[in-house]
């Protein structure tokens, strides 16, 4: 008890926060909670129907704390609250609901950490950062007094009436499917609802009585391929995660080809429709996966390149193909998912991240998001390489970005016998340079090729190449010294797996009879232009990035994409990819812009940072800039890189050298 | 000019305002107009492409006004307005576009009436009210500059900062469907657009260049009849109007067998896509009236009773059919209109009028906004007459209303040879109470029977009787004494058109051989009581009303609906539906419903007054007032006119009495 026996007031510190105070006698904990500024959950606002307000109260004296508490500094359990509690007892009467222990007494309280609000969720397949779950929608329970003859108020008032009082929510409107259920939810539940609420702003759903569960969804709309995470909005929990081809891969390859697509008569609605669609089925996958039906969810965060984004608004994209590359509509939007025809909860909201310029889009700032560039403390470069690159630069003050025209070949495409990363696929290669024996992993089998044996066979033969492991053949054959810095297979050089055609060469990467077709594949002299055209596109636009941000070197590479994930860092530089960096300092994220809308469906906050970051940044176009072109030309040969690269000089073997030629023995005969 | 050559200023005087300044030299006509606050109409801003903002220049000597005014007093004309005016010139070089023509010195200008915003519309048809022009729809035009590398805001940002900076609109939204069509219509129009907005804080169309035309729709959705006005939303002229009947009623003829039908399997929706496709119909129609498509209508205001107003929602009715009668939503809405899936504009607007209660709906607050009733100086009672019968009462200082269960009776349903207000329908009867003979009036038949014959049949015969014949043929019956003041057929009274059937009698009205059925027409015992219980629930809640707002009489009476129209205000006072009143205080005034609706589509200020008006009325449920049902009995018989009705006391025939029986002479024999 406080000093004084006739004092009104007891002492209540919980823990483990330490928050403590004074409180009238006779308070609830919830209430002393609120008071003192203790984040307590309580869905259904102290009527006892949730049972999230658990507390602990610790009995005995606390002489660091100065107080002294007992099980019976606070009232005995209401009938009520021993339902609720029924089973969860650590300790005869210790645990209590908040909202119906009233305070007798000096107290402590422990509040588990279920029962704190805005748990954490911590993403741990990228950035291990933690994320507040602060999302845009959240439930509340009311309990509202029946209608009568003296009180006719309609359905809609009733409800408006008790949010305000019960919840102190003001200006709610109503989306009209949920308007459409109100009349039922209010009698089924005898006038108690839980209500779903979009920014404390609409009503999207109402329940009868006390029920519990909002989910979200999280999408990335790739041009190639599409992710969705859903998510429990209530702790963070991220349920179940889908991805999928996006099947607009039909009507064209790259952006440039759906844009063309979608000037022809009903190639818009067809893209269109073809995206909505593919939405949809991961919507009810990911809900399936996670035991729900997708109208159970009631917000989706999408994100996506500006052409993208336009298909799935059914906007016309043809702006985007055409200087100045203007967008319809580059904030951040929020609409009801039924405009779209999406099939989620009936009065779902959709919100779409905000773009920063025709060629950097809403995937792109979901990416800076889940990287948080602008919290860093080294000059950071940010790539995400896709069909096109998106290139972020923070130089501690401010983000600089750009897109840089890479093309498809990183992604396997225009490549002799290029696929996409599946099964099959080669996606690391080695080649000793001795030898130029070859040695490949193929997706779908763990061994590599030389570890293969007719008694123990691969799981899958290779049936082509994919983008990193095009990558790694050709800075592997530059290493080798078959491919010279200026990107001709070594004329002079005679091997077996060293084939011509006509003057172009090509290298035999897995011969007929390893492979799953019954014909060899190789890497063409024009595949190895493709790469060396697509990381000149990448290389210039960093590099362009790093002029007009004032810096000479940058101290941190952050890959992003899938694709990003399998690139080996170390044949990025050899291949002069990116800036030179410390391998240790170049990472790979994967899907940022996926987790990036992830962040941004979980908090609230986050999309406002989007909104500012978006604005923020200094865009800078490649495609009209100056300097660019010339930055482009020089970066086509693969370099010297003892020269450009010092942070894997070392890890060269000896014999690679701008000429290798001419120190090289060669085991073949000299063409003829 | 103005006193001093070297003066900055030039004296401006608009006609016929009179509206006079200082106006600084060099500035538009059009910006002297605002800054003197004269209202000059303007859609593009003082781009000089709408050409609305004509004015007509006074040349000469204006002694009373104390101005000298010239055409050389203004700038020369512009090519563009050259363009303009050409083919508009009413004096050499008079008239001008204010936008375009700069002050040089003194002027007097005249403001032609067309020139003028808000313009007026006067309703001839109900009671000559004037109604200002200020939808909630409005157009502007902007000129935006075109986007460049170094602006590369999106199309959306443009045409919001243009809208901004060019019209001073702050905090605007786009319509989805606006948003799909803002690429095009900006290109196509070269950057400079039109744009429909709606209450100015939405952007519902965007069109290319400049355009005209904006038009609304003003529905009313009786249980039997819809009635739909298209307007011209920028002149206030209605260009169309239809009536269709209500789909709904082969699902059920009143409101309760409705609400009914909506709690079957598939009722609801069935009631509801009834509603929308012949909503969708009259809107077609009546644009294709106006040579128009149904697409052109950027908003409709839509009236009904509370269940029409939930069935058209889509809102299950059925808390309406149970005491306490409870709305799901009373309050004015607006919501997009595809929503519903109307077919107008993509991005239209719905707006619905507020209801009172639930048994007086939005359809009463729309004939309140369009009788004034607030206005008046007289007690006034109002009655919408239809299947329900909704009564308001103005004592001067408030609104008292009520709901008063007539039944379809005035409708002619349940009336055994009732039939709807068709051509067929005898619609007004005349009974000679000396012989008893009977002539009436069909409608599609200009004449009354009596002037029939063979040489001149009628263009339709007779085929049954609709509401007000029917309560035409019972008070003439009462009046010549066929029809005793308790209801019943004079029991002594023999005569061929007095059949009995048991111990029913019967009137025939019309002969079989008068009939295009080839069977008689007769008004039965059980009309006569439906008729009675109809008109005794009239009375009590008009009574009852007057009791509440302390008034022992009324001095004026509105009969509104369609039906209120074709009631003999002297017959209905000798049937004792309604209080007494003079008779030439008893008016009727159509659909006054339909015409609040589209007071309330023109002018947005009447949707503020009619959520006043509905929120301040005092309801008086009759269903459930310990009055009513002795009021209602007691109104049961058909009272003594001399008593009750001293207004009409001098016009009923001097034998009519309380008991006709025993002052006239019986023609026929005495019943055997």
């Amino acid at each position: 008890m406080s000093d004084s026996s006739t004092s009104k007031t007891a002492k209540v510190i919980f823990l483990p926060s330490g928050r403590r105070g004074e409180v009238p006698l006779g308070q609830t904990l919830l209430d002393a909670a609120r008071q003192l500024g203790e984040p307590i959950e309580s869905i259904c606002g102290g009527h006892g129907a949730c049972g999230k307000c658990q507390v602990v109260i610790q009995a005995g004296s606390f002489p660091k704390l100065g107080i002294s508490s007992s099980l019976d500094h606070v009232t005995p359990p209401t009938p009520q609250e021993a339902t609720w509690l029924q089973g969860h007892q650590i300790e005869e009467g210790a645990l209590r609901l908040a909202c119906h222990a009233r305070v007798l007494g000096d107290v402590v309280a422990f509040v588990p950490e279920y029962a704190r609000t805005h748990q954490q969720v911590i993403r741990k397949d990228a950035t291990d950062r933690v994320i507040e779950v602060k999302p845009a929608i959240r439930q509340v329970y009311v309990e509202l007094t029946p209608p009568s003859l003296a009180d006719r108020r309609s359905d809609w008032e009733r409800l408006r009436d008790g949010l305000a009082s019960q919840w102190g929510l003001a200006h709610l409107d109503i989306a009209y499917p949920a308007l459409l259920a109100l009349p039922q939810a209010l009698r089924e539940g005898a006038w108690k609802v839980t209500v779903v609420l979009w920014q404390d702003a609409r009503v999207l759903a109402v329940r009868p009585g006390y029920q519990e569960g909002i989910w979200g969804l999280a999408v990335d709309i790739g041009s190639t391929t599409m992710v969705a995470h859903l998510c429990d909005l209530q702790t963070g929990e991220r349920l179940a995660t889908q991805a999928a081809m996006n099947p607009q891969v039909r009507y064209g390859e790259d952006l440039m080809s759906r844009i063309s697509f979608a000037a022809q008569p009903d190639g818009l609605v067809k893209l269109h429709r073809a995206i909505i669609g593919a939405f949809n089925r991961l919507a009810a996958q990911t809900a399936a996966a996670a035991g729900l039906t997708s109208t159970a969810i009631h917000e989706a965060v999408v994100v996506g390149n500006p052409t993208m984004m336009s298909l799935f608004l059914n906007l016309d994209p043809k702006s985007l193909g055409e200087e100045p590359f203007v967008m319809a509509h580059r904030e951040a939007m929020d609409l009801p998912a039924r405009e779209l025809k999406l099939r989620l909860h009936p009065a779902a909201q959709l919100h779409l991240l905000p773009a920063v310029a025709g060629h950097v889009g809403a995937d792109h700032v979901a990416a800076l998001l889940a990287e948080a560039l602008h919290e860093r403390e080294q000059v950071t470069l940010l790539v995400d390489v896709g069909t096109n690159a998106e290139i972020a630069l923070w130089n501690g003050e401010r983000i600089f970005n750009a897109s840089s025209p890479t093309g498809p070949a990183f992604e396997g495409a225009q490549i002799r016998h290029g696929m996409r990363a599946a099964p099959g696929a080669i996606e690391r290669v080695r080649i000793d340079p001795e030898t130029l024996a070859v040695r490949f992993k193929v997706i779908g089998e763990e061994r590599w090729s030389d570890a293969w044996s007719p008694e123990a066979p691969p799981a899958v033969l290779p049936t082509g190449i994919c983008g990193s492991g095009i990558i790694e053949a050709v800075a592997e054959g530059f290493l080798a010294g078959l491919i010279l810095p200026d990107g001709r297979f070594h004329p002079d050089l005679e091997h077996p797996r060293l084939v011509w055609e006509g003057k172009k060469g090509a290298f035999v990467l897995a011969t007929a009879e390893e492979t799953g077709t019954g014909a060899p594949i190789l890497i063409t002299q024009d595949d190895v232009r493709a790469i060396q055209l697509a990381k000149a596109a990448l290389y210039a636009g960093s590099r362009l990035l790093m002029a007009e941000a004032g810096v000479d070197r940058v101290e941190r590479i952050i890959l992003a994409g899938a694709f990003g994930s399998y690139i080996d860092p170390f044949h990025a530089l050899v291949l002069g990819m990116i800036p030179d960096a410390p391998l240790e300092q170049i990472r790979a994220v994967g899907n940022a812009a996926g987790d990036g809308a992830l962040m941004a469906l979980l908090n609230r906050e986050q999309r406002a940072l989007a909104q500012t970051l978006a604005q923020s940044c200094h865009y800078v176009e490649t495609a009209t800039h100056p300097g660019f072109q010339d930055a482009f030309v020089a970066a086509i040969p693969i370099p010297h890189a003892h020269d450009a690269f010092p942070h894997i000089a070392d890890r060269l073997p000896a014999q690679v050298s701008l000429r290798p030629r001419e120190r090289r023995r060669v085991r073949g005969r000299r063409k003829a």
